[in-house]
């Protein structure tokens, strides 16, 4: 068996025990403690912390070079602010932590924790906004959210406080340019979504899915090796409605006072769950270089009388390669289980040293995704240790889009959509007649809910009821 | 007048009504919005948070290149767990935030939101310790914490979301070894200081005053120009006093089990309020260019006819600064009401450029912190900017240090404590026998608070009670 057919073998087992991989890959390879003693909310530890610093970073570079803002609000909202808008605190209210007492006394309001901020930030947003000369106004902020889960909890994917919410409001002095900061959105998660080789699915909820409170909502869906929909970012057009609410009012050319038009976006900490998940095989996890805590591991070979030579080589190395974070494993362990180690946290290359690559003036790469093995020059170490993590993060990236699109099938009938989804644990595309009523007994009768509608032309029948289709809609089953 | 006697005039009137000024800096500077409908939180606005990232920034360099590493904790602490160190509740339990309910539903176990996380870290500290290799263990987190505070609230300096709290919490395989690391400690937040410009001084809390739980707490405060101080930093040795309570042991290297020892160390969004406050005159604030959003304004002095030629070349010069944080002011206003506006939010430095300049082929620069006005050739602007930048630096820190020397006084008498902390509006050093009786009585007499113990030797006899000198103490009154 060729290292690559072994890498493909491993890839083939972890697709068959996805969900135990996952539970148990978050703690073996330290990215959480799961038993902190409070269901849903888990501890980072500092090695998943570092990936989920430099994911943020990320998403900060594509916000603040399209000219958002970064800004913090409180966490406690008042109860008649988080009350205030009727459709957003029906959607919301089964899942609000209500604070009630500080210190040993009662508080005279209670306090939300922030689900979502739309309702701790737009009281201030009216204060902000006078005039159309004030907006666009575009406003964003990393914090933690808290959400009453009372379905089964699982980290990183449903968290009872989220950790890593960034939320994006803005407002706009016309529906136009609403519409356009939505196109905007959808452009900075494509962007942040293909740095890190996630592949996703754009589509429009239902208007039965949508944010409580948004006109209409567009998401981004990635598909997990068990077949299931994780939704990982949405995009909300908020049209006037929050502006109504809370008052947020403009004076446009004309002198005319008139309501805000918002959106709103948001990622969480599902992000992070997508690039564990769909970059790993049976040994661990595969980390994009770009976000990877340790870029390179250089592990020495020692041999009998031949240490202190590896180890001088070694530390030549490592300053040679210091554009990238290096790491050297020189603990007193066999090579075997330093590569265990690595490779269960996904360091994307590792680079073998030892007397006889020395003699020979090379030094032995191996690359974590396919298993690849080879030697390079030691006077190009440099190049072709960047161009090797160049190529994983290609590779990564293509081969999830490729794994995806293969979960993707065409439904044509209900037993068809069935089959599809429950049993080959795909996802389906299939004609829909555009009906609320038609669309919810679809989603009865498959089992199987309606994600969203995809932005393509429609042909055929409906696949509910036969009647003419109207759309294509996306139909799995979802985290 | 000179421009350097203007600007001694501006910190006069600055000192004057600092306590006002502080109040409206924070707003007019666009810091913080403080009309959020919650008392003791306000809102962090683009401004402000671009300061407030480059401090985390500073003290997450210092902690990480000093051997630390940055987790992330749950902010939800069970019940159970928060009561279960006794000093620790009843130090705490008159201003802890409890979330009684999820949803509509109240909770089995009432959580507390942290007011700092001994009590979310030692139980997975427990988990994490077997082995004396396991130590020294060393995490930090940025966070946000809750107090519910009954005194008067006031912007960064006494809130119930405390929005930037830095915690450290380390573990030790002797007592040795956590002496050794309230060491470090102190040594990081000197370089942090040092960094900020912010002057100090190191005492030990008196035992009444330690942190509950803890053997004992050193403390840095700062002087405000109202002569209060102000806490700025902690560093507390916890013993085995946790430890106990929480079961953190490890097996020493003699194959015993033993309780580990501790210490923690904390900052808050305390140190930005004195970066403000330490640093500003009569026209508003004066960043240290380290932190500063804008480190050089660009502001054009347009002639009739003479505009286009003045904007090419301010382009040339943006160019040419682009190793610093620049920005062009083009706004359509006159000139001295850009000055306003960039002195205001203490820009550190501004470059002038007029049709005049240009033919003489030089810049005019205008340093914030004195309100010098000079010329240099345009040919070395890039060195003078660097050079003039490092100078505000060092004039700031210089200053503050020097200010704040001013107002530390040595007192022999009850009477001299009282007239100097309260009229003369300083801090005093006296001289104490170390009885608490003796230290309380003295806080009585002159309604005075000890800050701490000075680590120095004390000389003749105590200023309460005449008895031998043991201890050198701070007194003065404290935010």
């Amino acid at each position: 068996m060729t290292r690559i057919e072994k890498g493909e073998m491993m890839r083939e087992r972890w697709r068959h025990s996805f969900s135990e991989w996952y539970n148990e890959i978050i703690e073996r390879a330290e990215i959480l403690d799961v038993r902190y003693p409070v269901k849903g909310v888990y501890v980072w530890r500092p090695y998943g912390f570092k990936i989920r610093a430099r994911v943020v970073e990320i998403i900060r570079r594509i916000l603040d070079s399209t000219g958002h803002e970064e800004a913090l609000f409180p966490l406690l909202i008042p109860e008649h602010e988080f009350a205030k808008e009727a459709k957003h605190i029906a959607g919301f209210e089964d899942e609000v932590y209500w604070v009630t007492h500080g210190g040993l006394e009662p508080l005279k309001v209670k306090l939300a924790l922030r689900p979502t901020s739309e309702t701790a930030m737009y009281p201030i947003f009216a204060l902000w906004i006078r005039s159309h000369a004030d907006m666009p106004l575009k406003i964003y902020q990393v914090v933690n959210t808290f959400r009453y889960e009372t379905k089964h909890t699982r980290p990183l994917i449903r968290l009872r406080e989220i950790t890593t919410f960034k939320e994006a409001h803005t407002a706009h002095a016309s529906a136009e340019e609403a519409e356009r900061q939505v196109h905007e959105a959808i452009e900075c998660y494509r962007r942040f979504f293909d740095t890190l080789g996630i592949p996703y699915i754009i589509s429009r909820r239902p208007d039965w899915d949508r944010f409580p409170g948004a006109e209409y909502t567009i998401a981004f869906d990635t598909i997990f090796p068990d077949g299931r929909t994780l939704q990982i970012a949405t995009v909300h057009n908020l049209g006037q409605n929050f502006a109504r609410t809370f008052e947020i009012t403009f004076e446009n050319p004309q002198g005319e006072q008139e309501y805000a038009y918002q959106t709103c976006y948001g990622i969480s900490d599902r992000v992070i769950a997508a690039l564990l998940a769909l970059h790993g095989d049976d040994s661990g996890l595969c980390l994009m270089p770009e976000v990877a805590p340790i870029q390179v591991v250089i592990v020495p070979i020692w041999f009998k009388g031949r240490k202190e030579m590896v180890d001088a080589e070694m530390e030549k190395l490592k300053d040679e390669l210091s554009d990238f974070r290096v790491h050297v494993d020189a603990r007193d362990l066999r090579p075997g289980a330093k590569y265990y180690d690595w490779e269960l946290r996904g360091v994307p290359l590792r680079v073998e040293l030892g007397p006889r690559d020395i003699e020979r003036g090379e030094v032995t790469l191996v690359r974590r995704d396919t298993g690849e093995r080879f030697s390079v020059p030691r006077s190009e170490v440099k190049e072709r240790v960047g161009e090797a993590l160049r190529e994983i993060a290609a590779n990564l990236k293509e081969r999830a889009w490729r794994e995806m699109e293969s979960r993707v099938h065409e439904a044509r009938s209900m037993e068809e959509i069935r089959s599809l989804v429950v049993e080959r644990k795909g996802v389906v595309r299939t004609a829909w007649c555009g009906r609320e009523e038609c669309g919810k007994s679809m989603e009865d009768r498959a089992d199987v809910d309606i994600l969203g509608i995809l932005d393509e032309e429609a042909s055929g029948s409906c696949t509910g009821c036969s009647a003419r289709a109207e759309k294509v809609v996306l139909m799995g089953r979802s985290y």
